[in-house]
């Protein structure tokens, strides 16, 4: 079974039909007057990070991903558990969660440890409390938003080049990303849709776009890029974690943002960039 | 790094010096007027179950596995998020994992799903709502308190060997384990400490009796087994997933219960059994 296959099984059991937080967004529930944010991502050697990557990079990345999926919603992380498979490099792990705890001054709650081989996945849970509510999601775009983007895409692509090529060039943007909380708790209580962009900008907008049932019209030249001269690469490639949200016409985003583009009714692509129609999700970005 | 040093060294992170939800405990924490229960545990294929198990049943027990740490804290579930590795029989395990779901009445949140080879790994996060504060921990037990247990220890054993041995008998309290969820909500209020067996009832009496600082004497002949004639097997073998309690001198369980020892002050060995003195955990359960 693969994995669309899978999720579209798990949606259809008559108890979850909300089971949103499946694939790349996250669980929202209300408890007594808070809302809860919950998450869990997984990273595989080999899929997700290079079989020689230092494991204190993927410590990092596994909760600067999950913790991503919490700014979007506009959430303050109240920790996380986490779900380990040893091996190689324990040590190094722990020094990379540790760092990137205190980096977000986020405590680790608990979880569970296993022994095991062949390819090493890891496993985290972030829980967060939305800081307003409704938590933005990534179906509320409206014909008249405007598209925003904070940060800037292909950063990681190069990073990933330079690890993979070993020229020693500065890979942090990959190995290291940064989950936008602040700026997303300063989008959330005006966004009509917030996601952050996991798997390319391409491929996230066109989700939103399918997710809202709206048109996204994107212009490419006004994303930022990270690397101009291989423009489409930087709107294709994935792991920046920058945030795409549509805001209602007329509001200025209180943090550094990018126009980039517009929100229309529902016409008979779900996409476009630079006015030229997507019609489906193949080759846009980074599905797993 | 083994299981034991990888958990020492996240317990010394200067920012976590409360992460007790390692290992097999469950993390607390406190949202507005609301304490939220956590837990994340996983299972691996060859160590957890048989790689020829039913993947039906594999799903059941992890959900089964993680809301028996949320009755242990007489914590009512909220819903669950999976880490699944997709993998043979996708569709069993979407059987047994709605199986499960129903019957406990939990609502799947979301989650994650990867594509993996090698050693097939389960992870699950459960969260719950406290029923009463404070959440019992095993950390609590006084001299003078009553061991209770409820349900019954080695039933798990028979039904593993039904299953190893193919001898067509019942196997289902080792595949298909029940969380008590009923009972330690009933308890919680009453109980000064409180854990599920799932390691095998001495290892875990001796895991609640170092948590506690005091010395536990059970009284084996008291404990209800399934197997009489195999008492202290029963006693040691795992995957009960009943619950062990101390309740003050005088105070009667609301549910059926067994009276099993007595909690002592904390003498030269942590735990007695039969009056022999157990003086460490060596051998007397399964730790993993």
């Amino acid at each position: 079974m693969n994995e669309q296959a899978f999720i579209e099984a798990l949606r259809l059991l008559p108890a979850h039909p909300a089971a949103r937080g499946l694939a790349d967004d996250c669980a929202v529930i209300e408890i007594g007057s808070e809302t809860l944010v919950l998450t869990h991502d997984m990273l595989v050697e080999g899929t997700h990070y290079l079989p020689e990557a230092d494991i204190a990079d993927v410590a990092w990345k596994l909760v600067a991903t999950n913790l991503s999926d919490l700014a979007a919603k506009g959430a303050e992380p109240l920790g996380v558990l986490i779900g380990h498979m040893l091996g190689r490099d324990d040590e190094r792990f722990i020094v990379g969660l540790n760092e990137v705890l205190a980096h977000y001054q986020v405590p680790l709650l608990g979880g569970d440890t296993v022994a095991g081989t062949g390819t090493r996945t890891h496993g985290l849970t972030a829980i967060g409390r939305a800081t307003c509510t409704p938590v933005p999601a990534r179906s509320g775009a409206q014909p008249g938003d405007v598209l925003w983007l904070v940060g800037k895409v292909g950063a990681a692509m190069l990073g990933f080049e330079a690890l993979r090529d070993g020229t020693g060039a500065d890979h942090s943007a990959y190995s290291r990303p940064l989950a936008l909380l602040k700026e997303g708790q300063a989008l959330a209580p005006l966004a009509h849709a917030m996601m952050d962009v996991s798997d390319g900008l391409l491929l996230d907008a066109f989700r939103m776009a399918e997710a809202s049932e709206v048109t996204l019209a994107i212009d490419g030249a006004q994303v930022p890029v990270a690397a101009p001269e291989r423009r489409l690469a930087c709107l294709t490639w994935g792991d920046d974690y920058a945030l795409l949200a549509a805001l209602p016409h007329g509001t200025q985003p209180p943090c550094n943002a990018a126009r980039i583009g517009t929100v229309e009714p529902r016409g008979f692509a779900p996409l476009f960039v630079d006015g030229e129609p997507v019609l489906n999700a193949a080759g846009l970005g980074y599905s797993h």
